[in-house]
């Protein structure tokens, strides 16, 4: 006896209900046109009371003649068939019910005239939501009080027949259609195979793959190449925040054929038990470098994916995608040096004067062609660049969000003679962030809810009529800089005046050192919490006009970044990474030494305070970057040899080059107003990194950990 | 004192003795054109003997205003400047050299006036071979002998002035313009960023940039969605073969933000310090399944990167492309079931019998599109089509050459009464490969030489006129039929004429079961072992014209596979994988535990001999997939455990789909005529995993193992 499991009698092909029933469902239509509301294969039985739902078809079926999307009412009064999930009931009146069919491109509404004791309606009613179906009907414009204005909205299907494909389970996990009671996002997660079916997350993957299509047709265009480079590559002596992978000690065996015997010179001297290790890439940075250097093309690009072992943060993803690219022969700026930035840079653009504006035209290219295409929004020719001095000066950020003014004011040179010296003395400033009563009504309830933490240099004063003459001396920051017990004189007679205070109004002042570090001030990230806050308390509504800035000329190496000191052990660190250019009129101060006045070739590209990608024109000079890596950098032998081949190439006749790469979740994120990168992956993990669709990570057995020579450090 | 290095004085921008050479030359051509034969930039001295070559410039330079490609006959006389590595000397009389100038995109030839006393001549002397250059000049028609057939063959540039960007090493570890004299694939495979300069190999990379991008157009304008799946997924069971990724134990750490504190259930009940691991995906076959299930998009497809760590075989890479697609609402054949395939299948096309067929479709218009474009030939609107079965009889092959014919034939029915008996009580049969004397003079020197292995059921022999009458009773095969002294009357009196060995010629003959498994067959391997001696003997020459061949129906079920054999301990296996569906018409055979007579929907796609792509239509039965999973593979839970979430999708109204996956390296190195898929990735590494480039794998220190929660297995 043949072991067919219950459940299944009756679902397979050649089994003989079935048979059955597609016999009847042949003969019914062999040459004869289906009548209205003729019964379709999926109905087993004659009367409505004993519908009894099909199983699995595994087996031919009416084969679909149209995709919803590409119905429209010139298709009117034609017989179509489409396929799809149903959706719930959706209007019903004695004799007529709706059914939305959903498929991979559309909707279309399935209308069953008849009333409950009707075959179809009844066999309708008894297959589950979400169930998989193939419908057959006649093409209808809806009648005009029915039309509505989405895809679709103004034609329906008039059903006559329903093939039941696969039947989904009544009790799913979470129903997809349910926008309005949809399950926790850690549900979600787990079914995401369900909650794909959601439209409007069903609208973010496709839109991603148009917008990387588009990206791609346009590089193209523009000569570009897309390569592949190795996702299999070498780690780094620290290891830090790379995936390691390791790989079975049998590529260490001794072989005959010519190109298996080759080792790594690296590891000539381990024994073949020690373990080895490739590692995922964090950026195809040193790959698309030499790429270019080597000429294979002139301009590379690529979607790549990159990996990042991290300590969960919000909205990051142990694996992400970067629209990367690199370019050969981009300029080194102009020869005539350059000027220091013009006064008062509220001037339209700003001034390029770096190197890299080849890259800097594809890169505006590629968002203007976006931008244009996915948000009917038509951006200037050119985008505004900003300096990092000036824009840390001015909003305290490295990332300054542009849809609101506001900005932050030195206000040094109010300050008496005393406590100007004792500034200099320190190399430091003070500046004030200002809300005056007047313009900034709706900047009022953030600033007075925002939290400054004690900090000893940062302070919030509310002028009023009870203290407008007396504020400024009466400062806990400015007091503190001559001693707390002194009473400099620091009052200036206008202040007020000078900073629109004459209604009053909120002033935040801090005191810092004059060199700006790192991403941001105090006052530039007190600017944006006031702002959010703002924003959440429906005080703030910004301009949905697009914001984009560039930000150049960075301080090419830093000791101000907290997560490279763990790398950097007290040396300097590269504010970016060791390739990235000086700009040209620096490079004397960098050979002298003065290394922190060296200003590097690199430009972030900003959108509404949000870094969206960055780049820079990288050292082509072999000499230059050994003097980087040596002097600057004091990198170990063990630490440069990571950068062998990259030296080596550079000695090769290597051209300036140049690139730059998109953090492309983010971009779609912006792209599909999603509030996290989760919306824009298809299958994303958590924050913590594990994917609750797939279980991963994931324990693995030791004899297998054994295959690659290593084992668990404690063992269970 | 500042620390400039010797070698660099003079290299930075700012140094005094650049500035000095700068400025000379901007006076020079202010608003005057450069006289001919101007010295450039990169002269430092007025007289030839003196010629110091300049260090790297670090600076602003020359803006080139042509790439190589983008010059053209219509450019003659205009002033152009271009950028790239100066190949050696090509031509000189006493008063002319030429030089060839090549970018990422094309080359140019620059000519020099001037004898050697002339300083522009003197400096291109100096500047070693692969510097990377920028050259300013008249562009120019040749002379009517000088032109040649190739791209920029009509013109050149008549040299002004040159500016040297970066002196390549005078020694460099291989000369990528030295075609003629290439270092060993070690040598190259180290170097790579020099042999990528190699335009064969520079044409091949950029030609896989283009095929790739022509591929994703088609898709776009058929309605495919490019989606990016995950990279980090979850490792089997038993881990064959794939790579698995530790990730820090800090992943398991507490975590108060609502996703981050998400554990995947299977890990709840380790310890925090057992380590856990991604695998790298060998292809995206769950994750596309998931995809189209979900209804996300209709038709995914993705250029994935899939990875296999398995032992180095030739041409092998432990990472590789796939051009992956799958579709929803797949056909699953006809209901008219699966009639026997004709007679005589030299037909046109033979018939596709199962399902897929829009997989088919969509298929063919890529490679028809591809082949178009890139070969300039038009290929047949439709691929022929062969049985499983078929093919194995006629061809001994899975995957047939049809480039040539001589076919295997089953030459049973020629054998006496009493061979056929035995024959059938063993479920045997026996065949021939026959090269007659007259028709297949081409592989006669191949037939003699090709080794036979000591195989008892393989035999060749010469037919000739000593042995004419004899040779088929005298077999060594089919006298072991029936015991080894026997001489039972085997011969067939007009055997000669039925095999057109009249003239004599070569028979292989094998015996071997009836029913075909695996790959091949001894004949199989044997008559495209002789195929492939006398193309290297240059007795054949196959036509150019490319074969494809789609193969299908094969078995669902194998025990045939030595390498699954690994996992299946005796088990069914699935003979591509476990989600591929069985022919709607061998359903019945399958839950009747026929297993061997089940045929799946599986496709393979065939060009010249070599598997190119494969695919099929899938379960989407969640009772089928689990009668698979249960009766026939036989799962443990903890394996089925892996496809947890696939059963649970199929369970959530599953549609029928299929798919295809192309190896895109193979195909691009068929389309490159490369002889290696190492010739079409821009960084291979060796058929042992290694890459000589970057040096990878390599061991990583215990104490960064440590954060993984592993360590060595064995410590040194």
């Amino acid at each position: 006896m043949h072991r067919i499991p219950r459940v299944l009698r009756g679902a397979v092909g050649g089994s003989r209900s079935r048979t059955a029933a597609y016999q009847t469902r042949r003969a019914s239509t062999s040459g004869i046109e289906p009548r209205p509301n003729n019964i379709g294969d999926g109905i087993g039985s004659e009367t409505a009371k004993a519908v009894q739902l099909p199983s699995c078809r595994s087996a031919p079926y009416l084969r679909r003649t149209h995709t919803c999307k590409s119905l429209s009412g010139s298709d009117v009064d034609k017989k179509v068939t489409v396929a799809g999930w149903i959706q719930p009931k959706r209007r019903a009146t004695r004799n007529i019910s709706c059914y939305n069919l959903k498929d991979g491109l559309g909707e279309i509404q399935l209308v069953v005239w008849g009333d409950a004791s009707d075959p179809l309606q009844a066999m309708m009613d008894a297959i589950p939501t979400q169930s998989a179906i193939v419908a057959e009907g006649v093409l209808k414009l809806r009648h005009i009080n029915q039309k509505r204005d989405y895809p679709n909205g103004d034609i329906e299907i008039l059903l006559k027949s329903v093939q039941v494909i696969n039947p989904a389970d009544r009790n799913l996990p979470l129903m997809p259609h349910d926008i309005h009671n949809l399950a926790n996002e850690k549900v979600r997660l787990r079914h995401r195979y369900l909650d794909l079916r959601r439209t409007e997350l069903a609208n973010n993957i496709r839109k991603r793959s148009e917008v990387a299509h588009l990206v791609r047709t346009i590089l193209h265009e523009h000569d570009f190449a897309e390569v592949e480079t190795p996702m299999l590559l070498k780690s780094s002596p620290e290891g830090a925040r790379e995936f390691i992978v390791p790989t079975r000690l049998s590529t260490s065996a001794p072989d005959s054929t010519s190109l298996n015997d080759d080792q790594s010179p690296g590891v000539n001297t381990e024994s073949a038990s020690t373990p080895r290790f490739y590692a995922l890439p964090q950026s195809p940075q040193q790959p698309k470098q030499l790429l270019v250097i080597s000429g294979v093309v002139d301009r590379y690009y690529q979607l790549a994916r990159c990996f990042r072992d991290e300590d969960g943060r919000k909205d990051r993803q142990p694996e992400f995608t970067q629209l990367d690219l690199e370019m050969a022969w981009v300029s080194w700026g102009e020869s005539n040096g350059s000027r220091p930035e013009p006064e008062g840079a509220t001037e339209p653009h700003g001034t390029w004067r770096m190197g890299g504006s080849e890259v800097r035209v594809i890169v505006e290219t590629l968002v203007r062609r976006i931008w244009s295409r996915f948000e009917a929004t038509e951006l200037p020719g050119q985008f505004r660049v900003m300096t990092y001095d000036t824009a840390m000066s001015r909003y305290g950020s490295d990332k300054p969000d542009l849809r609101f003014g506001l900005e932050i004011q030195d206000i040094t040179q109010l300050m008496s003679d005393s406590v100007r010296q004792a500034l200099a003395e320190r190399d430091e400033m003070v500046e004030a962030w200002i809300l005056p009563m007047g313009s900034a009504v709706q900047f009022m309830r953030g600033a007075r809810r925002v939290l400054l933490q004690g900090d000893s240099k940062l302070e919030r004063i509310k002028v009023a009529n009870d203290n407008d003459g007396t504020w400024l001396s009466r400062s806990r920051v400015l007091r503190g800089i001559l001693g707390i017990d002194s009473e400099g004189p620091m009052d200036c007679p206008n202040v007020n005046s000078v900073l629109d205070l004459n209604d009053g109004g909120v002033v935040f002042l801090s005191r810092r050192q004059r060199k700006p570090e790192g991403g941001s001030t105090a006052l530039g990230r007190i600017r944006i919490e006031v702002a959010n806050m703002a924003q959440s308390m429906g005080d703030l509504g910004l301009s949905s006009e697009p914001q984009f800035l560039w930000v150049t000329e960075f301080p090419l190496f830093t000791r101000a970044d907290a997560d490279k000191e763990f790398l950097a052990h007290g040396r300097w660190s590269s504010t970016h990474h060791p390739f990235t250019a000086p700009m040209w009129e620096d490079i004397e101060k960098m050979y002298e030494g003065k290394i922190e006045e060296v200003r590097g070739q690199h430009y972030d590209l900003v959108l509404n305070g949000v870094e969206i990608g960055g780049g820079s024109v990288r050292v082509h000079d072999p000499a230059m970057q050994e003097h980087i890596f040596e002097n600057i950098l004091r990198l170990t032998d063990q630490e440069k040899a990571t950068f062998d081949h990259l030296r080596q190439a550079l000695r090769s006749g290597a051209p300036p080059h140049g690139g730059f790469a998109f953090g492309f979740d983010r971009l779609m994120a912006i792209l599909c107003k999603a509030e996290s990168i989760r919306d824009v992956i298809v299958f994303p993990k958590t924050g913590a990194g594990a994917d609750p669709l797939f279980k991963s990570p994931a324990p693995v057995d030791p004899s297998v950990l054994a295959q690659y020579g290593i084992r668990p450090q404690r063992l269970s």
